[in-house]
């Protein structure tokens, strides 16, 4: 995958502006799931990804400056389109938040680090690194197996609202390829999106899910 | 105040775990700050005062680990408490969330910097330095400020705001230096509960609001 997506990278500015929000994004949704959660076990545990995911946004702003950006006008044109994201991909409950967390972090930091291969070596070799989110996955599939074994109801809750985020959530990575609004032609993105569609089946698959 | 303070300190292990999970809440108070925040430059300076709060919850956890505490259960006794504390503390828009971040963890972050001086010495010079919320202090004066000086009316709302807080913040104080259930008698906490309002009529003035 990574030798395909790596010729769909933007500048370095423009990948490292629109992560640095996406990361934001990311961990506001866990901040949702700690603040929500049912225990203290749970939130305690949570708030390790939580962390997870802000210290990689700090990392990605530290090398927009290092660019000479301005982080804030940098990450401006993103905003709207990516709280429209954030917004559609809510979640009712916390079972729903934490599975929010889990698949579009999940999926989206495959995608980011894909691109990564496009970015200048030393860059795109800190950001796979930082893109690395394990924490959050291994906390995510322990707390959502504990509900979902002993809950067939909320299993297959679950595996319906997986496959909604699926949608909205490539439709934010396909967003980050376009050029001059544009799309690739499919040829070039197919390939992509049919492995990050099986990275994600496996994330389902992960929780006793069908995809 | 250190001085009275610290002989009213509790065990390492009741310090420790009462603070941890206070330090959850203030984070999740600063989480709704970023998520709520209606510009991207306020989203992105937030983030770094979560950050800070965050990592502070991971070293108070990490001592509690290094006393040999499972962190869970040594918080659970505080969560019902603290989280009525959260609810009742929430505020209504972004700027009372704003003046709630600023308050209560500047009054409780000056209190248990206060207490520390009655742990084991290393202990306590270690939490000294954790509770130094500079980012926050800082971030938060700032955006606060902003909003006032051009608004009247939310200055007035948000001094009342900020007197409704402390009688709760002060109750958090008072419950964590409990001894069976009583309060220690008044002259002895008399002087440290006088010093850490004169800190918060300090804030207030900092905003350019009566206390």
């Amino acid at each position: 995958m990574k030798v395909e997506l790596s010729a769909l990278s933007p500048t370095p500015q423009v990948y490292l502006a629109r992560l640095a929000y996406l990361l934001l994004v990311l961990f506001e949704n866990m901040g949702r799931a700690v603040t929500t959660a049912p225990t203290t076990a749970a939130k305690s545990t949570l708030s390790g990804a939580a962390s997870e995911l802000l210290d990689a946004h700090h990392a990605v702003v530290a090398e927009l400056v290092a660019l000479g950006a301005d982080p804030t006008d940098a990450m401006e044109p993103y905003h709207r389109e990516l709280d429209d994201f954030q917004r559609r991909t809510q979640g009712a409950d916390w079972y729903e938040i934490l599975v929010t967390c889990y698949l579009t972090a999940g999926f989206l930091s495959d995608f980011y680090a894909g691109l990564a291969g496009g970015l200048p070596k030393a860059l795109g070799a800190r950001m796979t690194d930082k893109l690395q989110l394990a924490v959050g996955e291994h906390v995510l599939v322990e707390l959502l197996r504990a509900g979902i074994d002993q809950n067939s109801r909320l299993a297959s809750r679950l595996a319906l609202w997986g496959r909604r985020l699926v949608g909205d959530t490539m439709l934010v990575a396909q967003d980050a390829i376009r050029v001059d609004g544009q799309l690739p032609t499919e040829e070039r993105i197919e390939p992509v999106f049919t492995e990050l569609v099986s990275e994600h089946t496996r994330r389902m698959d992960a929780l006793g899910l069908t995809a």
